[in-house]
C-alpha cells in the first residue's frame, strides 16, 4: 500500500493546537477543563468530523473517532494519546499521537484502504496529573484501575471537586459506563515522542516499544510550625521547607542508590506557606514521582523515601503522611504489535531500536484491556516537558507512516 | 498624671483593622496598596480625624497624625508603626503600635495634657517586606538609607514597576520630598508586640528595648534544567530544587554555626518552576532573611551562605547570584528615650526587664533621624506573623500607658 501523510496539513495543525494555551508561546500550558482544553477538544472534534470520521464522547471527555470497518461487529484496532499539557511544557507531547492518528487515518483513507476492523482514534482525558494529581485520568477508569468513586473523591489544588469540574467541562453522564471490559480492543498502538535522547544519539529515526516503566506517584502535606523569622530562635523551630528540603534530597539519594540508569526519581511539587521572606515556612506541600521498569526495585526505592521521611519527620518534629496517589505496574508490550510496528518499519526501509519507555503514558493503561505497543520518534536533546520539546516535521511523518502501516495490518 | 486608656474601644478598633483582610480570619494578609491596604489607611486616617489630629500623608503614603503642641516650631515628639501584614499573619504586629499610639494621643488629650512639643503619630508605609522583597520602605526613604531612585527601580513579584503601585495606591508627589533631615524629631517610641517569648516565660507585662537586631535579606534565582522527570535520567540533571533544598539547609547550618542564640537565618520564601509532579524543576526564586544584634556575626553568617552557595550551584551546574536586597546594621536605643520609658513603668507600678528586640522594625532606621526607643508587650507563646498571634487587651492597654507616660516626658 502506497500511504501518502500530508506533513504540511499536520504541521499546520499541531500549530493550531499549539495556540490553544495558558502560557505565552513557545510554552504550552492546557490543563484539564481549563478553556484553553476545552478549546483543543472542540478542534480536535472538528478535524475528525472533517476526516468522515464518527465522534463520540464518553462521561468522563474521553474521545473516539471511528473509520467503520467492513465487519463493525469485530474488536476494533485503537490508536490515540492525549492533548492535556503540564504548566510551562511543549507542544508535541501527546499531541503527535492525536493528530498523528487523525493523519495517519486520513493517510489510509486516501490510499483507499478499506479495514475489516474497525480503526478508533482516542483522545484520552488528562494523561498529565496536574490538576488532579494523578495521571492517565481516563484510561486509567477505562481500564478498571480507577474507579467512580475514587474519582468522585478527587478534589483539584484549588478545592474543586473532580463531578463541578467534570461538569464545568460539559461532561455528563454516569462514571460507570467510562469503564470498558477485557477484550473491547482487538490492538492498541500509541505513537509518541521518545521524551529521552537515545533515539537522537543512536541517529535512528524510530524506536518500538517494548516496555513501559511502572511509575509511582507520591503526596505529603508537611505541617511545621511557621512563627518570625527574626524573633523566633532557633532551637526548637519546626520548619516545613527544612524537613521538605531533607526528603527532596533523600529522594534523589534513593533514585541513584539503585545504581541503575532506569531508575528515576524527582521532587517536581514543593509549595511552601506562608511563603514570606521573614516567616518560618509551617507548611510544604511536595510531590515526588518515582520510576523504574523494574517493579521490585521501583518499590525498593519508594520505601527508601519513606524510611527517610519518617527519620527527618521525627528528628525535626514536623508531621506527614506519605500519600500514594498511584503505583503503577510496568506494561510490557504485546508480541503481535512490536511486531507489526517492525514489518511496517521495513516496508518504509527505517532502521528502529526496540527500547523501553521510561515515561508513562496511556498506553501503559490500554495494556490491561488488549495488545498494547507504541512508536517513538525521537526528541530534539531528549527534552521533553519544556517549551523547547522539538521533534522535526519529518520525524513526525515518518512516526505517521509507521502508525498507519501498523494500524493497518491490525485491522486488515 | 492620671491617663485613662479606653481598653474595648482599642480592642474594637483593633478588631474592625482585622477585617481588612485578604485572608479569611483569624489570618490577616494586608499587602501594600492593594484594596484591603487602602480600606486599613482609610480607616486609620477617619479614626485620626475623629480624635481632632490634623493628619497629612507624605509622596510614599507615610501618614503623619498631629496633635500640635504649644511650641509647634520645636521638633516633634514621634510614635507609630505600620498596619501592612504579610501573607497569612496576625492582627498585633505593627497594628498594636498605630492604633495603640492613637489611643496614647487621645488618653492624653483626655487628661487634658497639653504638650509642648508637638506630638506625631506616624503610621509607616510597608514595614513588612512582602511586596517589594525590601521592608521598612516608609521609614527607610525618610531616613535616607533608600534613595528615591532605588525605590523608582522595584518591581513586585507580578512585575509591576513601583510607581505604577505607588499611584495605583493614590500616593502622589515627588519621593524625593519624603527623606527627612536629621534632627526633624526630637524623639520617637515605638510600642510593639514582642514577637518572642521572652516576657511571657519572665512573667513581665513589659520589656524597654535597648537594642535592635541588624537584619540581612537575600535574594537568588537558581537557573537549572528541566525535562521530563520520567525520561530524562538521573546522571547529568541541574534540578533547581534540589541545589535550593542544599542552599535553605546551608542557611540553617550557618546560622547554628555562631552558637550564639541571637543569630537566626530562615529561608522564608521558596518557588519552583514549573511546579508539575512529572517535571524536573527548572528553576528555584528564594529569599534568605538574616539577623543577629552582632554585626559582625551577622556578616559572618552571610559569609557562610555565600560560600555554601558558590559551592553547591558549581557541583550541581546551576547558576544564580545570591543578591543582597538589604543588609542594615543593628540600632541601639536612646539612654532619653529609654528612661522615659522606665520612668513611666515606674510610675504606673509595672514591672519591666531591659531586652533585644531580634525582630526589626520601623524604629530602626528613626533612629537614624532622632533619639528612639521602643516598648514592647508580651506575645502569647511567643508567636508572631501566624494567626494565632495573641496579645491580651489588657496587655496592650499597659502598654499604650506606658507609652502614654513616656510621650508626656518626651514632650513636656
Amino acid at each position: 500500500m502506497n500511504i501518502s501523510v500530508n506533513q504540511e496539513r499536520l504541521s499546520a495543525e499541531l500549530d493550531t493546537l499549539a495556540t490553544f494555551s495558558d502560557a505565552p508561546a513557545p510554552a504550552v500550558t492546557r490543563v484539564l477543563w481549563t478553556a484553553r482544553d476545552l478549546e483543543a477538544r472542540a478542534y480536535f472534534q472538528i478535524l475528525c468530523s472533517e476526516a468522515g470520521l464518527s465522534v463520540r464522547q464518553d462521561a468522563l471527555g474521553n474521545i473516539f473517532a471511528r473509520f467503520e470497518g467492513t465487519e463493525p461487529h469485530l474488536p476494533a484496532v485503537a490508536t490515540g494519546s492525549h492533548t492535556d499539557a503540564i504548566p510551562h511544557s511543549g507542544r508535541f507531547d501527546g499531541c503527535v499521537g492525536v493528530l498523528g492518528g487523525l493523519e495517519a487515518l486520513r493517510a489510509l483513507k486516501s490510499a483507499g484502504f478499506v479495514p475489516r476492523r474497525s480503526l478508533e482514534l482516542i483522545m484520552f482525558t488528562s494523561e498529565e496529573p496536574t490538576r488532579f494529581g494523578l495521571g492517565c485520568l481516563g484510561s486509567r477508569t477505562m481500564a478498571g484501575v480507577l474507579s467512580p468513586e475514587k474519582l468522585r473523591g478527587l478534589k483539584d489544588g484549588d478545592g474543586i471537586a473532580f463531578e463541578t469540574a467534570r461538569s464545568a467541562g460539559g461532561c455528563s453522564g454516569e462514571l460507570e459506563t467510562v469503564r470498558l471490559p477485557e477484550g473491547c480492543y482487538h490492538a492498541f498502538v500509541e505513537l509518541h515522542i521518545e521524551q529521552g535522547p537515545l533515539l537522537e544519539k543512536a541517529g535512528l529515526p524510530l524506536g518500538v516499544v517494548a516496555a513501559i516503566a511502572a511509575p509511582a506517584t507520591l503526596r505529603l502535606t508537611i505541617e511545621g510550625e511557621g512563627g518570625h523569622a527574626g524573633a523566633r530562635l532557633m532551637p526548637g523551630r519546626r520548619d516545613a521547607l527544612l524537613a521538605g528540603s531533607e526528603l527532596a534530597l533523600a529522594v534523589e539519594k534513593a533514585a541513584l542508590s539503585t545504581g541503575a540508569i532506569d531508575t528515576v526519581g524527582t521532587t517536581g511539587f514543593f509549595q511552601i506557606h506562608p511563603g514570606a521572606v521573614n516567616s518560618i515556612p509551617s507548611r510544604a506541600q511536595i510531590e515526588i514521582d518515582v520510576r523504574d521498569i523494574e517493579l521490585e526495585r521501583r518499590d525498593e526505592v519508594v520505601g527508601q523515601i519513606r524510611a527517610a521521611w519518617d527519620e527527618i519527620s521525627e528528628r525535626r518534629g514536623v508531621s506527614g503522611a506519605l500519600e500514594t496517589l498511584n503505583a503503577d505496574p510496568p506494561a510490557t508490550c504485546a508480541e503481535s504489535i512490536v511486531s507489526a510496528s517492525q514489518n511496517a518499519a521495513k516496508a518504509l526501509d527505517l532502521p528502529f531500536q526496540k527500547m523501553v519507555s521510561r515515561a508513562y503514558h496511556d498506553a501503559l493503561f490500554m495494556a490491561r484491556l488488549c495488545p498494547t505497543g507504541m512508536i517513538f520518534i525521537p526528541s530534539k536533546g531528549g527534552i521533553s516537558h519544556r517549551p523547547d520539546e522539538y521533534s522535526s516535521p519529518e520525524e513526525i511523518k515518518r512516526g505517521v507512516e509507521v502508525l498507519a502501516l501498523s494500524l493497518a495490518e491490525l485491522a486488515a
